[in-house]
């Protein structure tokens, strides 16, 4: 399937990774102008030199002291009259330079115009991302043989170390910054990781983490109870019952939720699988976010899998599956894979 | 001196920063209201927990599915007809969302009022600066004595291993991505590491890095040559007298730019004094950024010290002071000093 790589009318591009996609380069303080074959990527000295380096063949670099009024010169002398841009990522303060600087120009206001543009993947995308997310579990399962050897040491030390083997000492770039939690704290669903609580014998771990390949994503959820094999990949026998009925029905919505999925289904559909699996169980209050969300160069990306999406799936999308049950002061489950659309169905990458 | 640390009317924040100033959390999804005594930290089920764990008692914490909703929802009980937003850091599409939510309030847009409220620095706050960057410092130390034994290390591996030592394995968290650069790479202001790159005996070292203590940032940038030592803190003696010079003329700039700054004078004065130096040396068209910025809470603060800038500097003002000489493909100097405003002059932290 082929994908819709472009707008027929010019557009505006302020976030990094729309940057990326568009010119092969990005950075923190940039604006990239799109009009027909023609790309301009404006920033400042201190990224330019690097910008005229990186950049596609078909985009010109211009440096500016001011982006805004940059824009505007090219604009003007482009003769465009209207131009798409993001209401989500551009600021009042912003829209209201351009429309003082181009008071002829009509702005579309598009909400994630560009993440439309790339919520269908290529093959090679997806390629990308399956190796980003093969690297990841390389990084997990060596991440879980060092932690045998951590009785003692915090979470923070031990959300600091992870990280050595997720870029494998500096190769690759983290999609987020890692989860590590150890029991309750693995409730807070985005947990900050804390000084003061130390790995013990018999923990339950929980962690969350993705790395990049190519500027592609990957992301995955795992539990684990801390022992003489912390194994994230093998299914754990808990000594507390109710833990280990909290990790089945977790388990399972997940399972459940990737085999049922199909093409054409509306996003929220699938939110519902995984939801309808933990409410039967008697958990449906403790699932307290989203089932899973898009993934690509950002690390969410549309398609959300929310309980209000009607974004039809189809092939070609990349998303995660992510239930997790979250009892505060006591636990938290969470499991997560990520999926690509083929042939009518999930496949887990 | 006492700090205006609050405004009179009712004032909406979405910077992390800004949410932490106000509260003692932040996250990456909430918003905060301040209205008078009144504080409330809306957020979502993902940082909930969390968030009531950790606020001030002044706090008041609201679950949220729909945070803008649920602000409206305050802003109406609590009657509230003007509401302050800085326009720099709310979209487009929020701010058409309060509107349509909130006709009947006056939305006042203020440009950086939050940092306006954070520009002069408390004893207290001017205290963890100073930690910060003496942990900052040690770090570049312990750095330098690891560097000898480098040789051969891609600048990629380098830029991953200074982060070992600058979070003490995991211990602070960085005020921004480090930069490590060798020879010509370290005449991109802000450049990525490169993989290709690799450390050899007499290479030139470009390095900027920032801790956080107790939130507050650090920032320093010193260069060194790669050789039997490598000491950040030692004027180097360099083979190359173009080399040589240039590290010189940077040396004489940031000196005496810190040595003449005064309360009283324009920020964009104090950037005179740098540039002036530079110039004067034949090398004006080199320095490619402005001489310095706030630094507290966020790594970029008021006062901005800028050709433009028109702030007034005051007791208790912290900011960078940093000169820089780029020759693309050679050679990047850039030496960066904190500075705070005390007793009429800069005093460097």
């Amino acid at each position: 399937m082929l994908r819709s790589k472009t707008l027929n009318s010019p557009y505006l591009i302020t976030q990094e990774s729309a940057q990326y996609y568009e010119c092969s380069y990005s950075c923190d303080h940039a604006l990239v102008l799109v009009c027909g074959n023609e790309k301009f990527f404006i920033t400042d000295g201190r990224y330019d030199i690097e910008a005229r380096e990186c950049v596609k063949s078909d985009v010109e670099v211009i440096k500016s002291q001011n982006l805004i009024e940059s824009l505007s010169d090219i604009v003007q002398k482009h003769k465009i009259n209207s131009l798409i841009f993001d209401p989500l990522s551009v600021s009042v303060a912003d829209c209201k330079k351009m429309n003082a600087l181009l008071p002829y120009v009509e702005f579309k206001e598009k909400e994630n115009f560009h993440q439309e543009l790339r919520k269908i993947k290529t093959q090679e995308e997806i390629e990308k991302i399956r190796i980003s997310q093969c690297l990841n579990k390389e990084a997990f399962s060596r991440f879980g043989i060092f932690l045998k050897e951590c009785l003692g040491k915090s979470e923070k030390e031990l959300h600091f170390l992870s990280k050595q083997f997720l870029t494998n000492a500096g190769q690759y770039d983290l999609s987020f910054d890692p989860i590590f939690a150890l029991n309750g704290n693995g409730a807070k669903a985005h947990a900050l990781p804390c000084s003061e609580s130390f790995l013990h014998c018999r923990d339950w771990i929980l962690f969350d983490a993705g790395v990049k390949y190519e500027r592609y994503c990957s992301d995955m959820t795992r539990c684990a109870l801390m022992g003489e094999e912390v194994d994230f990949f093998t299914y754990p026998k808990i000594e507390n019952l109710h833990f280990q009925r909290i990790y089945d029905v977790v388990q399972e919505a997940k399972e459940y939720t990737i085999e049922h999925i199909k093409e054409g289904m509306k996003a929220k559909e699938i939110d519902a699988l995984a939801r309808a699996i933990i409410e039967k169980r008697g958990y449906g209050q403790y699932f307290t976010h989203s089932t899973g969300h898009g993934i690509g160069l950002d690390i969410h990306e549309l398609p959300r899998i929310s309980p209000k999406s009607e974004e039809v799936i189809i092939e070609g999308m990349v998303f995660s599956i992510e239930p997790g049950i979250y009892l505060a002061n006591e636990i938290g489950v969470r499991l997560e894979d990520l999926v690509v659309i083929k042939n009518g169905r999930a496949e887990i990458l």
